[in-house]
């Protein structure tokens, strides 16, 4: 998704394909139901056969869960082998009580795999605020440890939903000095998304070796144009956590640099980018993704700024989702982004169709955008006109169903 | 609304009534319809019939609409007798002959009252980027000029709605040297409510004498915590602006200050609050009000900042249109704000009953903080813990209708 900055080498060098966090060799994955949830999977493993690197990015909201506490402390060293995962339950705003209930989550997870318990790390996405019921989860990790399998990536993506409507994972291989090596992953969306460092939650693993300071350059990267350029509702949940693993699994030596960390990232890339996609199309009551591209604002930040400002706007995303090629409130959520803009200068394209230039709309375009909207995915071109700016960020529209998950997510 | 910097006597001496923008002396307003809406009034006149002084706020959006522009140039003066104000349609990114029309509004209106161009002010409300059906406009002024009457308060509020379910009006009156003087309004909602200075459009109107100076200073501070304490959607609309005339009909000397200014001032903002608040219980798909006060925040702009950032939470609002106290969203929101809080020193109240302290919720609160929810009005208070900054905001849950309506507003 970093298409400008990467050569175009690296792009074909790197074949995705249909896989998921057990794809890259030496990873076991499983979920379970343990009972937090009334009946569907709630308890996702994933583990590493033999030591690996890992790095993370978490939310940067002031309120963050426990385990978001916990994780950060753990992966500080740059090693993991085993994640627990928990949906249902966020384990946020719960005291002193979350952190030890996390806290004893690395520790059953970590006694019941023979790991210590640095190589543990924990993830929690659902309800915040509600105490985990840890007897259910007591007696699910040992079963989820037991269920461990080398083809268990898509139980365990199964296990991490929340309202979200399939599971997401993605996978992508490249060759190392002779050697394929494969990243592959697992993400959760599906409201309450919107990039502050990372958003949502992502397991990202590899058999590439590489290590910690690397890894973390890389997956920073990866996560700037996939999970932080996407937008459901402008909301950062306490819980947002991107996380990977490599375990050096494929054989190949260790990426350091060069072209070899360069078609690396392009792999972790298109593996986070392809989940990032996945976690926008599955916005809560969304029908159609929106692809907002904004050109030639003052600068990248700026926009960055005008496209989210667009890309969160509740007018423009109710106009997106009946279908209505609206372009005067996208001009207005660009007035008030906050960025150098002209009325004059401003061009506007839905689909290829021009709506809006030299200061007014462009009436004969009204058909034909509102045909460049009747599909699943639509895009918006903005064209500022006054620098080089430029930024591309995936939302979706916003429809009744919205407000029905959320009106009555707790009960 | 400004309760604390105002002292309790300025309280006592102002009383508000039922009225509108014609109940201070020497008002003339008249609404009909000309056009634009199919059915519905849109075209509303709003007439002093001596001189009168005249300020008024405008949108911070960068894009402007045509009569903003025209409005702005001509209110630098200080001094109008009349507004001539159309819905149903913006008059925004209409370009150069967006300019003339809001131009010609203004001249025939001049026209047919006979005063100079540089009396008469313009707004717009309605769709963006649609020329104005001009036809139908200048067909309509004269009939309006004809319909203007002392009892035509109610007839142009009624004709400045655009998605409002009911027209909105007040007023209040003091006494200034034993002579009454009035206050009056009208406002429009109902979406795209954000306030960056001046939000929605609001027409005030007063037989008090006020030199152009005094009355900027005092709308400004009226608008402070009330047009600019609400929002709805988070949206800035490209029309925005409050208007206030005063025409001095009371009789009553030249408020220049001291006691009179203050109760003068308290007046103007009880009519703004009143109007401000029927703006967002009217909030397109609302079915509650809800109050937020920050207080214990590092600043006045900090506890803004954080009410707003709740106020504007789609999770939040959705909960509140479900009536469920989820205290976790509100958590998650404060956390996002970007301002300085600690978890553990957070106190939330949903109506009285203290939902979250000391780091966790109070398990027992969830069912009263419920019933807390059940009535048309609610109460959120965030005790941050840090500071002295507070700061109260006005919003409204967010429910299906709003969708619907804003998903097909253009057809």
């Amino acid at each position: 998704m970093d298409a400008e900055r990467r050569p175009a080498a690296a792009y074909a060098a790197v074949e995705t394909f249909d896989g998921d966090a057990t794809s890259p060799a030496g990873f076991l994955a499983a979920g379970v139901h343990c009972g937090i949830k009334r009946k569907r999977p709630d308890l996702a493993l994933l583990a590493s056969e033999t030591p690996a690197t890992a790095a993370a990015l978490f939310t940067t909201n002031r309120v963050q869960a426990a385990p978001v506490v916990v994780s950060r402390e753990a992966v500080a060293g740059g090693r993991a082998r085993a994640i627990v995962v928990n949906s249902g339950n966020a384990n946020a705003c719960t005291g002193p009580g979350g952190l030890r209930d996390a806290r004893e989550m690395v520790r059953l997870t970590a006694e019941v795999l023979g790991l210590r318990r640095e190589e543990v790390l924990v993830a929690s996405t659902g309800i915040i605020g509600v105490p985990l019921p840890m007897q259910a989860v007591r007696e699910g990790i040992p079963r989820a440890a037991g269920a461990l399998s080398r083809d268990g990536g898509e139980a365990a993506a199964e296990a991490i939903r929340t309202t979200d409507r399939y599971p997401k994972a993605a996978a992508a291989r490249l060759e190392v000095e002779g050697k394929r090596v494969t990243v592959g992953g697992m993400a959760k969306g599906a409201g309450m998304i919107h990039p502050q460092l990372a958003t949502t939650l992502g397991f990202l693993t590899t058999d590439a070796a590489v290590a910690p300071p690397v890894l973390r350059a890389a997956l920073r990267e990866a996560v700037a144009d996939s999970f932080n350029a996407i937008t459901v509702d402008g909301d950062t949940s306490t819980n947002d956590a991107v996380f990977l693993l490599a375990n050096g699994r494929a054989g190949a030596p260790p990426i350091e640099g060069g072209a070899e960390l360069v078609r690396f990232t392009e792999a972790l890339s298109r593996v986070a980018g392809r989940l990032a996609r996945l976690v926008v199309a599955d916005g809560e009551g969304a029908t159609r993704t929106v692809e907002i591209a904004v050109e030639g604002a003052r600068d990248e930040g700026e926009a960055r700024r005008a496209a989210f400002r667009v890309a969160n706007s509740l007018l423009v995303k109710t106009a997106l989702h009946g279908g209505e090629p609206n372009w005067g409130r996208i001009m207005a959520a660009l007035g008030s982004a906050g960025v150098e803009m002209r009325e004059e200068r401003t061009r506007v394209r839905i689909g290829d169709v021009l709506v809006f230039r030299d200061g007014e709309g462009v009436p004969e375009a009204l058909g034909p955008a509102a045909a460049a909207l009747e599909g699943s995915e639509a895009r918006i071109r903005i064209a500022l006109g006054i620098g080089q700016g430029c930024a591309t960020v995936w939302t979706c529209d916003l429809g009744e169903e919205y407000v029905r998950i959320n009106g009555s997510y707790a009960t």
